[in-house]
């Protein structure tokens, strides 16, 4: 199975938490679980707060492209069309809000999962709670909105 | 003149936003200028979103670790106490928002400029400014509250 970002055009595959073409990014990778969206991530070492635990910065930054990605998915669902068809939909982020519950631990593979709460026009806003060993530790929401059909097309 | 981040105890110096221990972090800076706090940063060519644009995750970390650091500084000056006075005060992000006002440009040094919307008990608000070529690109809001006394402690 593909991940959504594997279907981003090539030229909108160079962002830092989800391009597959950016060497020193996160390439973050996101499925559907039946209605809700998934991507699983592994901080590296040097991702800490204080040590023992994960940035912040980070979780933000996972929960951003974990929410632009559902966004683009849910649209292709509602519009009942495969990911691949053209034109491709992509989103940027309008806002970002981020609630940390408790201190993340950095060893572990942590859990990223999206709930679409609305889509209305070109915006889609999407819940993503982060979780390490099945506890809740973020919880954020992103307010996706259609990236304009020219942007990013002088790459 | 030191930065905010330079007073920091060295158990609480590894985090990947603001930490001068991290060799692989941001290590960001901040300084006092007049009643606002400022931290500069020149983004690194693959912290893209798309090409020529500055990836959002990378400036939510710079505005929350700018939060957290102007969080201390505020206490300390509210205290009356120089920023190597012990016990060090340090804070955690309760919660992070940033709106996303415009592309950001990634091949300038971005200035950050903070803001102390409210101090009350352990918790500090700070409005945070992304300036690229002078131009207000986001705007975020941290909710900083200082760190229980035990955390980071086992480094």
């Amino acid at each position: 199975m593909k991940a959504f970002q594997e279907y981003y055009p090539d030229n909108l595959s160079h962002c830092y938490g989800c391009g597959a073409n950016n060497e020193h990014g996160h390439r973050i990778k996101t499925y559907w679980d039946g209605d809700e969206t998934v991507t699983r991530f592994t901080p590296e070492p040097y991702h800490t707060a204080v040590p023992g635990y994960t940035y912040g910065g980070l979780l933000a930054s996972l929960i951003d492209c974990h929410g632009t990605g559902t966004a683009a998915a849910a649209m292709y669902r509602q519009e009942g069309r495969a990911m691949d068809s053209l034109p491709a939909f992509r989103f940027v982020t309008g806002s970002l809000h981020v609630d940390y519950l408790k201190p993340t631990p950095i060893d572990v593979t942590l859990e990223i999962r999206g709930r679409i709460k609305e889509i209305k026009g070109r915006k889609v806003v999407v819940e993503a709670t982060v979780y390490a060993n099945g506890v809740a530790t973020a919880r954020g929401e992103v307010v996706a909105i259609q990236m304009p059909d020219n942007f990013g097309a002088a790459a």
